[in-house]
């Protein structure tokens, strides 16, 4: 019987991929219109390489992209960009109506409820009280805070911990096969796939780690009242 | 006869102090309130404690201040500062009716305008940016720009070269008695104090430089309209 259930939060609670796609959209935009000499469509591509080499969590994209466009570094573009990113972002980050509903049934059932993210403290605890969401969690474990991060089993095995709940009585819920999905099985967690299909290639992977019969596929967070 | 002006910005064309002032205020209610476990006015003290040991430029301040007093780093506290110390500052980045004044008299009447900041060149920027205040100035040095700083005169000389003005047609105005009037003085630039008075013993220095001619006290920054 479930006990704790335990979410992922970046596009499994938040659609982080599709709000950044657009607060970075709007950063393009309003650089081209202070001097970024390409077309927004040349500009949004060319910021996706540079995310892409560099990673989500560096802070100098747009400084890189002004100086490969226009061939050197111009404070003005460059600010405009940071700006417009943080407003666009900040005046989205309100909590979706799913995953408000999803949390507050399952406080209301009894559920332990908590939080396993990859990725750094402050920013992860930023979204979470931006949103309005931490005061759902009963606990919150970043990869930051404890020096490991999923698919690694072990931050699977803090976060039972800390709740103090067993592998046999948790569910974890997250949108990445080989991070949410394939870190649960090896913590021997029941979990559930969500934004996300199983892959024909995943099912053999989850077959030969006798893991089928603990994972599932959601198609929405609403369904999982249905399920529990 | 003067033909440019060169401005600070910092508590000159801004109260950037009065205003992060409020902003820390605002911060330490928000952190007293999620845990922090002061009274506000305690809170306020030992964070510009912090800020006074660290320098301003620092991004732990926050951190520091509830591991001092709570005896251990908690990220609900800390991000609640730093939602409301951000929130707060930029509903108040605001140019001021002063300053908005006299910058548009300036270029009304013809004369080269320039900013001659101590600080980061993106964090002056976004600050020029959200003020709205940058389309004023025909340059803007940033001491991080160009590796030196006030008071040091080559600041200065770097400010008037690139906009092709002699020391001599040239004033600067500031609020920092050494930064911005001793170091124009050594420039061989007329000055402006504002926001400040010249004590005696500044009187002496002033004298000992034989810069008593160049410099003044400003009222408000709408007098160098009848000034000029």
């Amino acid at each position: 019987m479930i006990r704790a259930v335990f979410f992922d939060m970046d596009d499994t609670l938040y659609d982080t991929s599709g709000f950044a796609a657009i607060a970075r959209r709007a950063a393009v935009k309003s650089m081209v219109h202070n001097g970024l000499k390409c077309s927004e469509d040349e500009g949004y591509g060319e910021l996706m390489n540079i995310i892409n080499e560099k990673g989500s969590n560096y802070d100098k994209h747009f400084n890189i992209l002004v100086e490969r466009i226009n061939g050197k570094l111009d404070p003005l573009i460059i600010v405009n960009g940071i700006i417009t990113y943080h407003n666009t972002k900040f005046a989205m980050l309100k909590l979706e109506p799913e995953s408000f509903s999803i949390l507050l049934y399952l406080k209301s059932q009894g559920y332990k409820v908590g939080l396993i993210t990859n990725g750094k403290e402050l920013k992860q605890w930023e979204k979470l009280v931006r949103l309005g969401m931490y005061p759902f969690f009963d606990d919150v474990v970043t990869s930051e805070s404890v020096g490991v991060e999923k698919p690694d089993p072990e931050i699977f095995n803090i976060a039972m911990e800390r709740l103090g709940v067993t592998a046999g009585s948790s569910l974890m819920i997250g949108n990445n096969f080989d991070v949410d999905i394939l870190g649960a099985c090896n913590a021997g967690m029941q979990s559930m796939l969500i934004n996300s299909e199983i892959t024909p290639k995943q099912k053999e992977i989850l077959e030969e780690m006798e893991c089928t019969d603990k994972v599932r596929e959601l198609g929405s967070l609403i369904d999982l009242m249905k399920i529990l």
